[in-house]
């Protein structure tokens, strides 16, 4: 295996374009046909619910996967089919690492040490149980919340250490309400979310790859570019997980400031304006197949962002 | 139904002391009789270790729910065992609840708001479907964490207000990395859990019992009494879960600091040294039956903590 970041760096020159998207299937969203087949296939309680949501992720990965190196896969959309939502989790990561996409699962988990070890080996190691070893979910990466500090992260570095996986911390989130703590200034100016920023510069310095890159990452949302030019100086090395392009609000203006001046560092990820195009402008209300909504989509958004990364790395040669 | 601080004070009323225990059923602890006959029954995977762990937790349950009102599942055990290790969490709940227990599922989950909503239908509500609306994890309450701010807590406060259930949000924790981000001062001088603690304050003001209590309550470790004591004065109606007694460190000694003057406002929560009571002094080494070391461990708790919330009543009395 290979440093993480340095494979996230080695698909995002494959596709030519660093940006992610995000697998948040949301039942009432999927297109009805999808439904009805697998409602009628395998019933109408959870077991149908995942099955659908299973085969539209299947469907969505078919056509964005020319474009996208990587796809984020909300959990709570599938926690929310109880178990076997959680199988169709667990085989939508299968299906994307057989298209040589590189995972993220967004998982947000934060505990004390001995239960964030089981977090860590559920989503990125293996489980030991009696008299084998299972893989678990098996994600390339995953988003952890830092509340609980540098004991809750440990053993999820350990687990990317010895399996090559990635950590994304949250640092400034895209949410309104992210202000309520995370912009909060600490006695000595600094605030809250740069204080948790530091650590994950702390945190990442045993595992920077070949490229300078470290496989501990930061989750930024993409309406903060004064905050993210700031982040970006603080920790250079760490790559910068970017959801809030699309449906959230952001488009690509200003996001050069979340990439370096090697038009490395950052990962564009969007998700309902991606998976769910038919939905939104320009395609809603017209009468396009949702799959070439999505490829439309998909494809607007690569171009956007790889001229985005480019800028940045212009942004250099104007400097010199 | 009943507000959720008022079916905590009954349980606790019924029971005759305030604790939780934790069923955090760590497979490598269960004894060999269970595992052997559940991966006999159901084969050596997955399937097979969560049977393990729903047996063990029935028979916990058996032996507990005389002494205790209240359990709390760490739903990080669970997940580490895939979708099968999901459904033991799920019937682990039905079988606590059809013995009249209070479920706390210890989740500690935070999004932004319509991942948060995912989560909240998951764990406390119902998740609409097709053509169907079925339960899910349908546990009592969950812990949450607060990094993201108050609109990752509206979709739970939303759900916890129609379905009766009640939330912990995390303000001080009990690892020692706790102090990273939560003890950090912020520029008015108070400490960054403080704010935390004043929100839920503000979070759970509409949702308050006939008791006086709210069904948005704060997890607080059990090894701080003086900050105990300052959040008691900060959040008089908030419920504190307390985890730490036992294993993680904390006797009883110093926990009336938690408990209101009323003898209400915390909940003493143990895990291993209850589960795995067998390999805990004074059991350890000993030939005695697993479940009956269970028995004596929760039967000591309930003591203890008993006469701990006693003494905050006569802590009372002093003082008029």
């Amino acid at each position: 295996m290979k440093n993480f970041a340095d494979r996230l760096i080695e698909v995002i020159q494959e596709k030519g374009s660093p940006i992610a998207v995000g697998l948040d299937p949301q039942l009432q969203y999927i297109p009805q046909e999808i439904k009805d087949k697998a409602f009628k296939d395998h019933g109408q309680g959870f077991k149908g619910a995942s099955w659908a949501i299973l085969e539209f992720n299947r469907k969505v990965l078919d056509v964005v996967s020319p474009y996208t190196g990587v796809v984020k896969l909300q959990v709570a959309f599938y926690e929310l089919l109880g178990p076997w939502g959680m199988e169709a989790y667990r085989k939508t990561i299968t299906y994307a690492q057989k298209k040589g996409l590189v995972t993220i699962g967004d998982i947000k988990r934060g505990d004390v040490e001995h239960t964030a070890l089981a977090y860590a080996q559920a989503h990125l190691g293996e489980v030991k149980l009696d008299k084998t070893t299972l893989q678990g979910y098996g994600t390339d990466s995953v988003t952890l919340n830092p509340y609980l500090g540098g004991d809750s992260i440990a053993p999820f570095l350990k687990v990317a250490e010895e399996k090559d996986k990635g950590l994304f911390i949250l640092v400034k989130t895209t949410n309104p309400s992210s202000r309520d703590f995370q912009d909060l200034s600490a006695s000595d100016g600094e605030r809250f979310f740069e204080k948790v920023a530091k650590k994950v510069g702390q945190w990442g310095k045993g595992l920077i790859g070949k490229n300078g890159y470290s496989s501990v990452g930061a989750v930024v949302g993409a309406q903060y570019p004064r905050t993210a030019s700031r982040l970006r100086h603080l920790i250079p090395r760490a790559f910068f997980l970017v959801p809030g392009y699309g449906a959230q609000g952001a488009g690509a203006r200003g996001l050069d400031a979340y990439f370096n001046t090697d038009g490395y560092g950052a990962i564009i990820s969007s998700s309902r304006s991606i998976i769910f195009a038919y939905l939104y402008p320009p395609c809603k209300g017209k009468t396009v197949d949702w799959e070439e909504a999505v490829r439309q989509a998909v494809v607007k958004m690569h171009s956007e962002v790889a001229e985005t990364a480019e800028r940045a790395k212009r942004r250099s040669s104007h400097r010199l």
